[in-house]
């Protein structure tokens, strides 16, 4: 099936099948030691190409860097690609998000395919445009927005995802339901969808949010439910503890107790809530050192203009809240049910 | 005056007039050495902002590297720029093409102004969106198109542009007359016009170009005239023996030598288009070493598809010719023309 984009600068299509036959010039192949080793046979074979280069950048959220940029660079200046030719990302979400910035910025934009093998790249970070790489200050602080060509999901690469990032990608599902969709979060909770229903569902829902609001001024912001609190954490925890679907499930937790503090959401909801997260196994706790330290990190964010941070939480399931100029005492008082030492209210 | 750009991106005006004062939130006015001592204070008592900061990167085209764009970022998280921030270009076409690709990719890009204080940059480089950073492969080869909010022309700075500077600036002048306007061509023989003359007709020129063609898929290729050859020239002497424009200057007597050949430009017109580079002192030899290597460097450019060289040559003067899959001997013919120990024709 088919589901399509129309960006400002782009109109795309997100296909979801086994991946089909495609006619190429020059294509240079943008992936890790790990999807490669499983599964670049799979692709090439789908690849009809006159010159194809397969570039190996290293496996993590920690080498999502200008450094990996940049050796990806050079390889395709060795390889002598030009303004014809095509990247493919073939990889997750770290693979996808700086493949697109390479694309964006070889020889000022070039065009790029997403090719996405986890869960979470399937249903968030493929679609959308948004690219970029994390530095000292904080996740995907340079970037650009950047729309791939195409999005080909084949859930066949699902089949070697080891559970904890196929956990991980969950998260992000149950983000855009808990946001967005009562229907879809109570089917997730029955266990009613297939994961091609499952893929698909996200992605109508990704796919309206990014059509309206490519550039994010606006409502795509609310996809950062559970992001503002779980990007403090990934850079708190070095990027090196939590996966960014188990950062952002521990985020969702924080924002919900925010949302119930402030009664958009009552206790019940939390709960079916956390229990949500808890049936694919994701962390729902991380205990603060330094809540003072916690609040400080939200002005590193880029989402923070003019020393306000936005917060996005639940107003019951299915809906969404932007909140503007929340007290600091009162995000304190929330931060303050995961500090250490203290008894946690789950 | 003012002239507008309308490109599928963005609206904006380019400005010749004294600086009127700017009412600004927060701002970072990127700058080098030489213009930060000559007109700093001149900019900043035109601007009222809550926050400014200037960040001062080396002077001259080698220093249009990653390195200095990724000092330049990390000053920017520094002083905890937002979304709503605006960056300043304040300098040549150096500062205006490294500040425009920080401000691409800075968040995913933000708001930026240009406000040349070179006469290359003021005619050319600031206006259409164009912005890169150099590497080991060639100019210009990593970079995004990103639009300014607004170009502020203000003809004070020329005072202070050293004479070698100018003239390098009048090369890109040139090249637009002989492109696309005879009459244009004959007032700069003649000596006919001001400054800001000069620099209005220019831009006009630009402006319908970019308007037309903002991302270099057709006619925008033509304002590479003399840069073709330009930049294996600079890229051989290291980018430190000649000034872009000087280079250009060159080059556009190289491609001339080529039009001539191919019967597009008579030797009369060749020697009006010299004539006038050399009323302003630019080069107009290049001694070759190795008539090859010149050749090969052609395909580390970035306009090079499919191994094939695009070359733009005067069809008289004030109108152009775009030649595509030139015969290598031909151009090898032109190049010998150049080679050292041989008699050039010129």
């Amino acid at each position: 099936m088919t589901i399509n984009i129309t960006t400002q600068t782009k109109e795309y299509n997100i296909v979801i099948d086994t991946l089909e036959k495609m006619t190429l010039q020059k294509v240079a192949i943008i992936t890790n030691p790990t999807v490669s080793g499983l599964h670049i046979n799979y692709l090439t074979s789908k690849l009809q190409a006159q010159e194809m280069y397969i570039i190996t950048l290293p496996d993590g959220e920690e080498y999502k860097t200008f450094q990996s940029v940049n050796y990806a660079l050079d390889r395709l200046f060795d390889a002598k690609l030009d303004r014809n030719s095509m990247i493919i990302a073939f990889g997750g979400g770290v693979i996808g998000d700086m493949s697109g910035f390479i694309a964006s910025i070889f020889l000022r934009g070039i065009d790029f395919i997403q090719i996405p093998t986890t869960l979470l790249a399937m249903v968030d970070s493929s679609v959308g445009g948004k690219t970029g790489i994390n530095n000292k200050y904080g996740k995907n602080l340079i970037g650009a927005f950047w729309q791939p060509n195409a999005v080909y999901i084949d859930t066949k690469f699902l089949s070697t995802l080891p559970k904890r990032e196929f956990n991980a990608g969950m998260a992000e599902v149950i983000k855009m339901a808990v946001m967005f969709d009562r229907v879809f979060f109570e089917n997730l909770a029955d266990d009613k969808l297939t994961i091609e229903q499952i893929i698909r569902n996200s992605i109508e829902i990704k796919a309206e949010v990014v059509n309206q609001d490519e550039k994010e001024k606006g409502i795509r912001s609310v996809l950062n439910y559970g992001h503002t609190f779980g990007h403090v954490i990934e850079n708190l925890t070095n990027y090196s503890t939590y996966l960014h679907g188990e950062a952002v499930a521990i985020g969702m937790v924080i924002a919900n107790k925010l949302a119930v503090k402030l009664g958009y959401l009552d206790e019940y909801e939390e709960k079916e809530i956390l229990k949500l997260l808890q049936k694919y196994d994701l962390p729902t706790y991380y205990e603060i050192d330094d809540v003072e330290e916690f609040y400080q990190h939200f002005f590193a964010d880029k989402k923070t203009l003019n020393n306000t941070i936005k917060f996005i939480i639940p107003h019951g399931i299915g809906n969404y809240k932007i909140l503007q100029n929340v007290d600091k005492d009162v995000i304190l008082e929330v931060l303050n049910q995961f500090k250490r030492d203290k008894n946690a209210n789950l």
